[in-house]
Formats: structure tokens, sequence, C-alpha cells
């Protein structure tokens, strides 16, 4: 649902609902920051009749007007009626700082329910509970009982926790740092981070935006959105609970249903989020993405006056992904000219200890100005000839005249505070350490490239859905929770190539199989009970045709004396494969995003060395295509040694089948094709395995 | 050698040759530094017969008496000569500040000879040239040109880059770090960092040994060093020119023979060096060293204010390689006893978002006392309750009282700066970003694994040298550069199981070593000029015995056919040996520290994943253990799926002997060993490829 909050981030009007001029309690600290607001306020208290000069009402109902946004600080058992009160009012939008629902047991869960049907019943935005409230700069409403408000910026900033909004709008006071729109999400019991995801996008003034998110509350709808917003502007993101550790601590915080780590880390970079590790990352990028320009390319020019912050700058852009840049001939020539004997003048350009800020100019511009280099660095050890304030005057206007990003490390401490000023007016952040100011600038360059990505539609294809359908329900009818080899016949139906073959009741119909086949075959016994078949001795290869009949009555045989009572659907009689690069691709169901396929080389590559990668169904092809790609041993299946390349078409084409199969059959619960064989020609699913839903889709 | 520094870094009197009253002067600036050295302070300068109340001498031969340290900062030119006359004066300890030496071309570098000849002569310590100076404030001496001096303190911090030094001074005082001793190291021309290493090891008042190098000019040297030292303090590097662009700028910057970073990452992990990557990370890491307790293992303690501020540092903890503690039963129900019920008892332990300092006491003091927690973290976002000086206090009483480490975020910009003086006081590290602090308690736990090392000698074998030798000695008289097969008896010779095998000149010669054998044989060709034998047709595999000859003489005419005039040994005759896993083994000389070793699985594996461990030879057998178990693939050798494990007490002996060949056999410039198979039982060298030194040892 497309939710229209012009009312919430940019009110006319706004109504604090528990008011109250009593020093200490929040209702004052809110309205006392509310009072600043320059439209109208107004206050609702039954027991006042004006507070701080503002008129004040018994409730809401009596306000002269629906207000455009309503501010509930009332205790929690009163928030319902209030609620209500505000959607008979005709008031459309509310910030419910109280606490004491879902984050505090039953009885605040069945109170947020309540609240969710009111705000459903009249249609109400409610943001909250449990927040510390909202600040817009952009009309000068802080309705927040934080000590301090923001600063006018032109970051958006949304965080799932309270406190950390405390933390960071004081820290960010001390910082300089402003923000566009500052809220707090609370229990999002009603608007969630895709609401203002949505909301953030069409904010002119809104540069990038920024959350901190313990989890996500509708991941396809955040996807979506996601997708389309980071094609316009940045969206820089840190999700807590990485680690176990981690995310058993997020449950255990605000209920939230923490999806897996792995599916976050795929969905955001599916859908072009930048994922900040740490809350140093997520400022550092979040200012930088702001304030400058995005590069062409990924190639930094570092000018320095100490060689070893250079070399510091030049370990950093390697291991952020970024490139030294090769000066050109031309820019080399000038350099030399324009530098003492001494200099370095190869990328990182070292101007010496006692370069002038003249001296800085003339390369720094000789750098940017070479075609070659995408975006710059400035380092500078103090000297006693070199003026910080001076060198942030020539960094600035060099990023003007050049249009390319610049960031710098002057490496000093109180020396250096002279050029804050004139380096927070220019946008160019500044850190002690030299591999910081290149981490920021490569969050440039990665958002450079989600602009520069294309995606096209998750292709369709005409598939026989009746008949997966059919076999599906089949075996729901016979309570049939795990598939096997059985399901050979779903993955054709989704014209996947499968290796030939099929059931047999009876060792007769296993020769018929084999017969028709005509070539030596696997027959393997057919069990629900059964998932590793060879390890029980359920495998037999490489037998000729006119002997399977005899050995798949010893298979049966053999079962029922070792596993009696276990059920059996006899045995699967199928093609023998020659050697091949073996693959796996599975999925499982995430709770947050749905269908997150695996992809990986078999055998000991995927259960000793881990070398997968994932992905979030409806995969498009380039997705599917970065999935192969991202594994370690890709080289593998590209060829390597003389090997010509699989059938990487093929491949994708699997992929990309499996990631239909998956969205239209949500019954489904888990997959494993493994392996899948590869050949230069042709891949073929030589064993799957399936988990289907127990009950009720 | 084992220098004495202690006049060094302890003088009791120091004269400034090259002191001046000209204001500006870095002669003025130096000794104006010099000038508040509580002892003995002369000048020397034939212009004044006294500098600011203190004497002046004409040279260095008229002053009163042999000082402790002469720092020198007149021309390049006049150096020699004053060297000349401090070593004829009795003077044991020169700083030589005069820039114009190696860094400056051949004429310099000539300069640096005839200084290091000198210094010989005379038995000279110099450090220098080319240097910001040397700071002792154990005895109060800011030998330096940079315009603020160090505050004490227990880090001993030396630097091969001035640049940084002054950066690093400037932004020191800011931070209020101190500093036991500051050392400009300059070029290196006489003292370098081993020489300081030995000297910061026996001074008391050090506690933590911290530098940032651009090379390392003994590697051996170095190495015995510090792995001596690393048992008694911790040593934290930077070592810059990490990536290959990086290194690149190092060459050209000081001239320094930069080794491979494999080599400095290797070297630095077997002798107990912490390295750090970045300078935030230098220097949070030698704080924290400096100022904390270590802890017994690695299970970290959080308590917050914020669930989401817990969340991120059990993410820290988890990624920084530290494990988030579980509490006792008994620790859970006390906290259950003392903490509001919405409070998460569970560790991240959060005491939610009114707790008062009180609160926090009752937290962290259960959390602390807790046997399963070895250190702690204490989060804090603001809050009007809560005063952060107060929480200050609470912290570093809870240290004193527990004696395990612990970091503080506390998530504030100024209302958090009345906490820091308590914090300083306390040894308490400080940082915004919850992360940050939990990296920096890594830094113990990391240094306490060190601590706990132990380190046998490297095993010496006895292996059949003069065989040895002359096989290598023969080599060289045939001008043989690279060996391949014929260089197994080389390995027999130490000791190395290979396969059974001999060189064949004739097809009778072949069938005579295949008969010897008893069972099928692979024959290969033996050529300097051919490394890739099957590649060019040159293996034949599963030759009866009786077939050997004819086989032999095929491939012997074949090849003079493809290959005319290309040198050729005749053929390799060897036993063909069953599937096994697959290893290679091999080593590289590095210009820094010598043999390289490297280890990894075979094939694919190496070439694809790159799959690899490094070891600097000669190894302990801990050492070598530890490059078999870093591998990522290390399972499949350590048995996987059934699979036995392969004959690891025979693989890392293997290791041991090429590590003691390496040592022992310097003209062995490169080796490979692949594939070596490993089986359950044994591990058998199939084949080998050697470089060794074209000209004299």
């Amino acid at each position: 649902m497309r939710r229209n909050l012009d009312g919430l981030l940019f009110p006319r009007s706004v109504a604090v609902i528990g008011a109250t001029p009593v020093a200490g309690k929040i209702g004052n600290v809110v309205f006392t920051n509310v009072a600043n607001f320059p439209g109208e306020v107004y206050a609702v208290n039954p027991k006042y009749q004006e507070i701080a000069g503002k008129p004040c009402f018994p409730s809401v109902l009596d306000l002269p007007k629906p207000v455009d946004l309503a501010v509930v600080v009332i205790p929690a058992e009163g928030v319902s009626q209030v609620l209500r009160e505000c959607g008979k009012k005709g008031i459309k939008n509310a910030v419910v700082i109280t606490a004491g629902f879902k984050e505090c047991g039953p009885e605040g869960a069945k109170r947020e329910r309540e609240l969710v049907q009111i705000a459903e019943e009249y249609g109400l935005n409610v943001l909250g509970p449990n927040v510390l409230g909202l600040i817009s700069t952009r009309v000068g409403l802080n309705a927040t009982f934080a000590p301090k408000g923001a600063l006018p910026g032109s970051i958006a900033f949304m965080s799932q926790s309270g406190a950390f909004c405390t933390s960071v709008l004081d820290w960010a006071w001390k910082e300089k740092l402003g923000f566009s729109h500052f809220v707090s999400l609370g229990n999002k019991a009603v608007l969630d981070e895709s609401d203002f995801l949505a909301a953030f996008a069409e904010d002119p003034e809104t540069k990038v935006i920024v959350a901190y998110l313990e989890g996500i509350k509708d991941g396809p709808r955040f996807m979506e959105l996601a997708r389309r917003i980071s094609q316009e502007k940045p969206i820089v993101i840190l999700k807590a609970g990485r680690a176990e550790a981690g995310a058993r601590a997020v449950s255990s915080h605000t209920g939230t249903m923490a999806g897996s780590d792995h599916a976050y880390d795929t969905a955001f970079r599916q859908c072009g989020v930048i994922r900040a590790r740490t809350v140093e990352e997520l400022f550092d990028y979040a200012y930088i993405l702001s304030r400058q320009p995005l590069p062409k390319g990924k190639r930094i020019g570092i000018v320095t006056n100490a060689g070893g912050a250079g070399v510091m700058a030049a370990d950093a852009a390697e291991w952020e992904g970024l490139a030294v840049a090769r000066l050109s001939e031309s820019t080399l020539q000038a350099l030399a000219g324009r530098l003492p004997p001494e200099a370095a003048i190869y990328n990182p350009v070292d101007i010496i200890g006692h370069a002038t800020a003249e001296q800085y100019q003339a390369a720094l511009e000789l750098v940017l100005a070479d075609p070659g280099v995408d975006l710059g660095v400035a380092l500078s050890a103090p000297h006693p000839i070199l003026r910080y304030a001076d060198l942030a005057r020539v960094v600035a206007e060099a990023k003007e005249r050049f249009g390319k990003p610049i960031a710098v490390s002057f490496m000093a401490g109180e020396l250096g505070e002279e050029a804050e000023e004139v380096l927070r007016r220019a946008g160019i952040p500044s850190f002690f350490d030299p591999a910081r100011a290149v981490r920021a600038l490569s969050a440039l360059v990665k958002y450079a490239e989600i602009r520069a990505r294309s995606r096209t539609p998750p292709p369709r294809f005409p598939v026989d859905l009746p008949k997966a359908r059919k076999i599906l329900k089949s075996a729901e009818e016979k309570g049939r929770v795990r598939l096997g080899l059985e399901a050979m016949e779903l993955l054709s139906a989704y014209g996947i190539p499968v290796a030939k073959g099929g059931v047999a009741k009876t060792a007769e119909e296993a020769r018929k199989i084999a017969e028709e086949i005509g070539k030596p075959v696997a027959i393997k016994i057919l069990s629900p009970e059964i998932t590793h078949k060879t390890e029980v001795g359920g495998v037999r290869l490489s037998v000729p045709p006119q002997e399977a009949d005899r050995v798949a009555w010893e298979l049966l045989n053999a079962f029922r004396k070792t596993f009696p009572g276990i059920p059996m659907d006899g045995v699967y009689v199928q093609e023998m494969l020659p050697p091949g690069r073996e693959v796996i691709l599975g999925m499982v169901r995430d709770p947050t995003f749905g269908p997150l396929l695996m992809f990986g080389l078999g055998g000991i590559y995927v259960e000793v060395l881990r070398d997968v990668a994932f992905g979030v169904a409806p995969l498009s092809r380039e997705e599917a295509e970065e999935m192969v790609r991202l594994i370690r041993g890709a080289k593998l299946l590209l060829g390597v040694r003389g090997q010509p390349p699989v059938d990487l078409a093929g491949l994708v084409d699997l992929i990309l089948r499996i990631s239909q199969m998956s969205v239209e059959n949500p019954e489904i619960l888990e997959l494993d094709l493994n392996p899948v064989m590869c050949y230069p020609e042709r891949v073929v699913a030589v064993d799957v395995r399936m988990t289907i839903a127990e009950e009720e889709r």
C-alpha cells in the first residue's frame, strides 16, 4: 500500500496529546520541543487551558480543527481511545511515543493489536508506538523527547532503536552533521521502514536515506521499493544481528523475527542497498554520499606530503576495491615540471614534507584533471610551512572545479582544527586515518556501480504448471512432507533437464525402464524416510539393463529386511552419467524475504569450503549470472587448465527455472538439487530432495 | 649485535651540533626543545659562545666532556666530519636529524655509506640520518624539531616515516596519549627497528612497543628478537605496503627493499607481533594493551541500556574472533533479582533505557564476577537519568575490582565529554562505535593467546648433508639452474619419502629400473628445459616393466624429433601410486625473511581457490602443524565424510625437513614439491621442481 506521509513529515499543524507544563515529564519535554514548530501548535490535556502560551484542549475531539499530526504521549492504557478520537476527528497522522506495547509482554501485545485495528479502521498513519519521536528539519518540527534537536541537512535517518536515535542526535550535534528527517521507528505496528523509504525518496531535499534496522517487516515490498529508489538516491543500512549471537539478541529485544543474515546480505545486494557494518561506516558513508558527486570509475589519485601516508591510502584503496590510478604520461611530465626533484610523481604523488598549499594545489589539479583519475584523496602530515585552513580551501576548490569526489586525511590533532569549518562547508570528510578517508570514498564507488546496474525483469518460462500442482497436491494428499527422486517429474514440469529415469514399483518395471534407457543404469531405493541412499547401501551403479530386474529385486528385498516397517515406494532407475563438474542448487524459504536460492560447487566444495552464493527469488537473469560468478571457484565452471567452460547459459537457465518454481509453489519449503552435473554442452539434474509444507498453504 | 642504547634513550648529557639562536632554523627549534632537558645541555657552533643561556663550543672536540648523546643538525656535507669528531671525543650516541642521504640519489647514498663506515670505526650508535629526532619522556628529553613534545606514558613508538611522527605527536597531544619513547627511524643507516625493539624491551616503564614500518632491515634478527620479546610485552606494528600498489609506493619512497606482504604477515604471526591494518587500529590496540590486564579467555560480557548497541557489540565480537559469553545460572538469577522485568538478562545484558549508574554497577559486577566472562564492554545511549561521569566511575571501579579488561562505548557527543577524564585515568578506551570498543578489546585477547603459545626449537633431523651438497654442487658445475625429477635424490638425502624411481639414460636402464620396481611404472622425459612434462606429451603412465625399454625408447626418440637441440637427460622411471589426497609444498626465498614455505591442497585448490598457508623457515613443529591447519580445506586432510585422516605426522615431518633443507642450502632459490600424495599411512613426494642460484653462494 502506498501511504501519503506528507502530513506526518511536512505537517502544518501539530497537536501534542498529553502535553503538560510539569517539568521533568515526557509530555513536557515533547511539548517544549514541539512548541518551537513554526506552524500551528495545540496541546491536549483536560487539566489545562493553555500551556506555554499555546492553547490546550480537554480532548482531541475538542480541537478547533483536524491537525495534520497528533503526537501522543499519554500512558499506554489511554492510547487506543485517543487514536479513535483522532480517527473520528479526521486526523490522519499520529506519532505514538508511549511505550508499553509489544515490547512489554502479552498485555502490551494485545494493546498493540488493538492499535493496529484502529489505525486500519480510520486509515491512520501511526508511527510507533514506543518511539523517541520524529524530527523534520524541513518544516522545523522536533516531535521527540530528545534534549537537542537535529541540525538541518540532506540525510534522512530512521532507526528501529530509540536509544540509538538519542545517541546519534547527541553525537551529530557535536559533529555538526545535519538531517532532513529523523525518525524513530519503534515497534513498527503500522508504519515501517518501507513506508519511510518511499516517503524519503520523494523528498527532493533528502540526498541519502540511512537506516539502523534490526529486521524488516515486509521483505518483498522493501526489496521492490529499494530496488527502484536505489536508482535515484543512495540507501545505506546498518542491519544489526549479523552474527548468530547477535541475532539471538535481536529476537529477545524487539520481538522482530530476524531473517537469517545471508538473506539480508543478499537482498540488500540485489536491491542496491549499501550495507554498513558499523556505526562508523554508516555515517561516514552517509555523509560523503550526501555531499559529493559520483565518480565515473574507481581509480583513485593520491596526493600526499608524507610517503607513508600515501602507502597507507594505497593499501586501503586495494582492500576497499578501488584501484590506484595510473597517471598519464602528460600528467607525469606536468607533475615533474611543477614539483621538486625529490617528489615522487607516480601515484601516490608524494610532494614531500615541506610542500606548500600552492604545491598541493598544482599537484591536485594535475591529478584530478587526468582522465584516468576518477576520485582523489589528499593526505597531509603537519609542517610549519603549511596552514591546514589554506590546504582545505585548495581541496575545496579542486573538488568544485573538477566535479570529482575527494576526501582528506589531515593527519593532525589541534593543528587540523582550523580546517574543519572550510571542509564542512565544502562537504569534504576528513579523518586522522588515511584508510578511513579511502573507505568513505569507496561508498561513492559502490553507489556509482549500483546506479550503473541494469536489471531485466525476472523471466517467466512457459512451464507445465498444472502438472506441477498435481504432483505437489498428490504428495500433500499422501501426507508426504519429504520428496526425493519421485520429484524429478516436478523438475521436468518446469523444463529442467534431468537424468533419464523413472520410478519402478516392481522388478519388472525396473527392467522395463532400464531397457528403455538402453544402457547401464543406476538403481536407487525410494523411501520418504531415506535421504542418504548411498550411506544405507540403497544404490547400485552401472547395472546392465538385462540385469535391472534382478538387482532391483535384491535391493527391494534387502531393504525390506534391513528396515522393516519403513515405507518404501520402490526403486528409481536412472541413466548413468559421465563424470562432469558437479554443482548444487538449493532453496530455503526465508521468513523475511521468501525463497532464498543457494548455488555452489558440489561435494566437498560446499561441505568443507562453504563456497556458495545466494539469491532471493524471483531472480533476474543478471542476478542468476552473478550467483555463478560470485563463488570463489567460479573459474572451475568458466574453464581453467584447458578445460572448456560448462554450459553457463544452461546453468543460469536452471537457476532461473528453480527461482520461478519457488515463487509459484509456496508449499515447497526447501529444495536441494544435488548434484547437478555440468558439461560443456548441457547441465543435468541427477538428484533432488524437497520438503513441502505439511498443512494448508 | 647487541647494542647498548642507554646513552641514546636515557642520556644524562646532550650536545646539539648545529644549534643556533636564529629563529626559524631547524637548529634553533631542536636546541629550544633540547634546552628543556633537565640534564647537561651543550651547544656546538663556531659562531656563538652561548645560546639561550647554555654554553656553546666551536666544535665537538672542544666540548668539556664526551656527552652521552650528540644531536646533529648541520648540513649533510659536514655530518661525516662531525661524526668522526664524536668518535674521537668518545661520544657513543648520535641522532643525525640532517637529511640529504640515501633518500636523495647517488650522491646522498655515497654520503650514507661513509656515515656507516665512521659509525663502525668508532662504534657509534647513530639514529638516522633523515629523522625528526627522538623523544624520551623517561628523562625529559625532546631532541626533535617537532613543535610539541610528547606526554609521558608507557607506549614506546618508532616510525620509519618522520612525517608520520609529526602527525602522531600532534594528534596524541589532543588525545592526551602518552609515550615512554618516541623515535623517528629515518634511513636506518646504523640503528634499525631491531635495535630499538631490544632496547624498549628492557625499559620497565615501557608496556607496549608500537611501530610504523615500511620494511624490516634484518628479517631473521627481527624475528628472533620479536619472538622472545613478544612473550614479555606486546608488539604492535603497522606495516604499510600491504597491497601491490602500496608496495610499489614504498620502494619508490625510502628505497626500502620491501619483502612480499605474505612474508611479513607470516613472520609477524610466527614471532607474536600483532599487525595493525590501519592507524586507528594501531593506536587503539596500543592504548588498551598499555593500560589493561590480559584476559584469561575470549568470552565477552556485554552490558547496555540500548538493545541495538548490544547487538552491534555482539556482531563485532563474532567477527573479531571473540565469543559472546554464556552467563551462568546463578548470574542470570542474580541479574533477574536486581534488574526490572523488562531487562534482558541474557548476554548482551540490556538493563534498558532508564537504567541508573547503580543499576549499571549491579549488572557489571554480576557479569564480571561470572567465571564464564573473561572481559567486558559497557555500552550506553544517553538518558536524562544517567550521568556519564558517574557511569565512568562505576566502570573504572569494576575494572579495578575484577581485574578483567573492559572498554566502553558511550554513544554520545558532548554529553559523554564529562566522562573522558575519569576514563583516561582508569585506562579505559571509549568510542562512539560499539564495534570499535570490541575491536580494541580483541587486541588483548590476541596478545593473551600469543603469550599462551609455546614453541619448541625447530627440529634438526639427521640428514645426509654431504650427499645433498654433492648433488647441488654437481648441478652447479653443469650450469643447471632448474632441476626436475633428478632432484628426487636430494629429497631422499633429507629423508623425505619419494616415489620409487630413478634416472635412466637408455632404454635398457629404464627397463632395469622398472623391473626393480616390479610393477607398472610411469616414464617421464627428463630435460632442464621442460617443466610441464605432461603438456608436451613427455609422460607415459602404467607401463608394465617388460615394456619399459620400448616405451622409454619411443619417448626418447619422439622427444629428440620434436625438440631437436634441446638438452635431454634421459627419462625418469617411477612407480605408479594409487589415488590419494594431493598437496603442494613450495619454497621461495624472501629478501627480508629468507625461506618462505607455502603449503596447500594441490591441483585446482591452489590454482583456483588459492587456498594456501605460509611459514618462514626454520619452522618449529607447532608452526608446521599450524600451516596445515590454516588452510580452509584442512578438513579434507583431517578426515571428512567418513574418510580417514591422512598421515599428518608424516606430512608435518615432510614440511619440517624441507624447512631444514631450505635453511641449510641457501643456493636453492625456489622449490615445488607437487604433488605430494597423502595417504592415511604415509605421504610421498611424486614430483619436484627446483631453481638453484646461478652464481656463487
